[in-house]
């Protein structure tokens, strides 16, 4: 990163990217231009400039973070992504599989050989070989779990014993443990022969025979106290600690609010299982983030941006499909009304309107749940006056609405009967939108489902047809027997 | 925390939120017993009552942390987090300032005198008062700003000069600097002379004689190399630094991306302005993914839960106007064809379904652009083929919708005629709809605007007016003349 000097990260990234795409492109350029040669020369040649190439490519990747290498491999298309990847080859290749998204992590692995996938994850720590399992051939993850030895593998399984949701599939096992009978002068002597301590490593923890955590000693004490007191009189007691089967959303919150760096991760009898440090909470945090915003308009997964247009179409369709069904659903409703639209036909002109104000104001209400669930906000004492609450700005916003609503038709069509079934039907609509907006988050959320899932395509049929049958229908009760 | 051992931190929370609002409902039954009582003892009465819980109230917040106490007050209505926050009055008052969510902290700030506003800054560090600052009466500043000394005023007028998207709006002055030409053992040693280390301090940094940042010394060298060393051997050279004015956005994903603790903020020059820790880029993250998704459906800013419904309302108005505004638009294009739709009914029931799958088709595209643009994965190298890969995927999903919804069609109405203009309608209307929900947020990016604001009212507004006139001018060109 020395080079960046006068470069921000961001832009020091988009120039390597530019120049790799510009190796990318020398490279398939020549590639042509030999391909257009006399046939004889053709492999010759062209083993020679793909090496010549291939190596500076390789310098270039060498220079770099693994981070920066992922984010150089997502910004690739597919066919460019390869020629890339196929270069880099080096120890870090593991490393690379961690940073990239699920989505681009699937691409790299399936041009992988089984042997090389196992020797790449020879290099990492098995919390890392956790994150890449669930992308990895079985046959390739069996021999992983035959390379590695006793100690390992434990700690694999028990990384793999818990479900993506729990505090246990996130934790390392980068912790020190010391006793509470050193002093800490010898913590320190035993930290130097250590030679190196894991990343993140803000505290010790101090656990007793059975490793029960009793405590904690922050790197700053052990700087700042003297080197003759012992690990028990320095120690926080007074530390956040969590369950390996909790909920990350929760350990998250609590990350952000203590500030946190890294943390014990204990069983039910205290005794110590791993850590959770800030680094995975951020990636937990961005992950979450992104997959409730995707997940309102149903996109299912996160994607590569250059995953085939088929991918991509599938991982949409699911929540399209659903849209198209419950749009028939609106369709089948205003057809009951087709003779009451022939009769008055601004109706047609009219009823979008209160179907689509419906939509947005259920959508604002139903983003607001998701995000104060999210946050933890919502405690069972406190939803009864969030719902209250929600409910009486429904009902403000549909009077004045309706009203303003109502009064733009009266100047359309000068129809003070239909002004009035309007303003109705916008008032009961955003009573419904707001309700409904209540209704899917906090439902799925009760029931253990993730609130965010397909909300908006849901409460926008729901809106779209409950929005033209009070409308129509309204107008049949009022309007019809005048015409 | 020591208690909460069997409890997760949420329950724990949640536990002490329920105590809290028992003694405070206890309070008020006991204060309206009195009310009806005799009243000439009424006064005195209420004062010993309302003392003693009190007093029980500030014991149970005595031992809450700032952010726990922020929690609890966010989650309490209005009347009672008043009550509340009166009987905290303690040191952590600013810290608890801190936590809460910039809509809270109005509500608490409007309670408080401006002599209690300056003594609750006091005890804050300088980058804490600036990030109060914006929400702090301005005569209350003003004293504030009288009681700093002149370093800690330089700071404070270092972090208001940035702008809130820039990393030096960010920073704190919690670095530790050291020269180069120290020995690893007297560093140690100021160390211990200086008794505490400011939070989330991992590493020191070496500046020479003009503040230029020349390394940094990660405690973790200090601790695991030879005290006779020195430190212009031991520090790192190739360390991540950001430039105050920077972008914020760009500094988290570095932080992400590097897995930093804190890295030093430095000015054009290379010199030491200040420090940008994890928590504000985790603060950061979190604000900017929950304003994303909130700026979407045109909810202008965060809420207080409990915030009176007019706030709320005025909060949510802005783009719903805008929304009625446009779906009027709609009407009137509606209106245009109204013949048309007496001539042929079906095509009243018919049209919300182009409408509202063009709207979704829409919302997923701009979506996953906005998350992109969040994430710096769009450049300028890759924005073509991102736009062509999702017009390629409009016109599979165009095709293939289209046909299921004109076989669909057909099936309702044996009219193949109609069957045709369905399918053809649909998909000209999500070529719309992606090209406006690739549109809307490039171009906001493209003139330096947040590309969320409002992207998904615009664009069902657009989904839904164009829906109508394809479908419809379609119809009236292809089917009315057969009538």
């Amino acid at each position: 990163m020395e080079s960046s000097e006068k470069l921000s990260p961001t832009q020091f990234l988009q120039q390597q990217l530019q120049d790799i795409v510009t190796l990318l492109e020398k490279q398939h350029l020549e590639k042509s231009l030999v391909e257009r040669g006399p046939v004889i020369k053709h492999d010759l040649v062209e083993t020679v400039l793909n090496k010549q190439q291939q190596t500076r490519l390789q310098e270039k990747f060498a220079l770099l973070h693994p981070a920066d290498i992922a984010y150089i491999l997502e910004s690739l298309p597919l066919d460019q992504r390869k020629i890339a990847w196929d270069a880099i080859k080096n120890d870090d290749d593991g490393h690379v599989l961690l940073e990239v998204s699920d989505a681009v992590r699937q691409t790299l692995i399936s041009s992988m050989e089984a042997e090389e996938i196992v020797s790449v994850a020879g290099k990492l720590n098995t919390d890392e070989i956790a994150d890449l399992a669930a992308d990895l051939p079985k046959r390739a993850m069996l021999k992983i779990l035959r390379s590695l030895n006793k100690k390992e593998r434990t700690h694999l399984n028990a990384i793999l014993a818990y479900q993506e949701n729990q505090v246990g599939s996130r934790m390392d096992f980068g912790m020190i443990t010391i006793r509470d009978d050193l002093t800490l002068k010898s913590v320190a002597a035993y930290i130097r022969k250590l030679g190196k301590l894991p990343r993140h490593t803000d505290k010790l923890f101090v656990v007793d025979q059975y490793d029960v955590v009793k405590g904690i000693l922050p790197l700053q004490r052990l700087l700042t106290h003297l080197p003759i007191q012992h690990v028990a009189d320095v120690m926080v007691t007074d530390f956040v600690r969590f369950q390996a089967a909790q909920d990350i959303a929760e350990a998250s919150r609590a990350f952000e609010r203590y500030d946190l760096i890294s943390a014990p991760v204990i069983d039910a009898q205290g005794r110590l299982q791993g850590r959770l440090c800030v680094d995975s909470i951020v990636d937990f945090i961005r992950d979450k983030t992104d997959e409730d915003m995707l997940s309102t308009v149903g996109v299912a997964e996160e994607e590569d941006l250059f995953s085939s247009v088929w991918k991509s179409a599938k991982n949409r369709w699911g929540w399209l499909l659903i849209n198209i069904a419950t749009a028939f659903v609106s369709t089948r409703i205003i057809g009951l009304f087709e003779d009451v639209i022939l009769q008055l036909v601004a109706l047609a002109s009219l009823m979008p309107i209160i179907a689509a104000t419906g939509g947005n104001t259920g959508n604002q209400t139903s983003i607001l749940i998701i995000r104060s669930l999210a946050l933890g906000q919502i405690t069972p004492g406190n939803k009864r006056r969030l719902i209250k609450k929600e409910l009486t700005l429904a009902a403000l916003n549909g009077t004045l609405i309706g009203l303003l609503v109502g009064f733009l038709v009266w100047l359309l069509y000068q129809d003070i009967a239909l002004a009035a079934v309007m303003a109705m039907a916008m008032f009961i609509n955003l009573i419904v939108a707001v309700t409904v907006g209540l209704a899917i988050p906090l439902l799925r959320y009760k029931f253990g489902k993730d609130p965010a899932i397909g909300t908006s395509v849901m409460l926008t049929s729901i809106t779209d047809s409950m929005g033209f049958f009070i409308f129509l229908g309204l107008a049949s009760l009022f309007l019809i027997h005048r015409h």
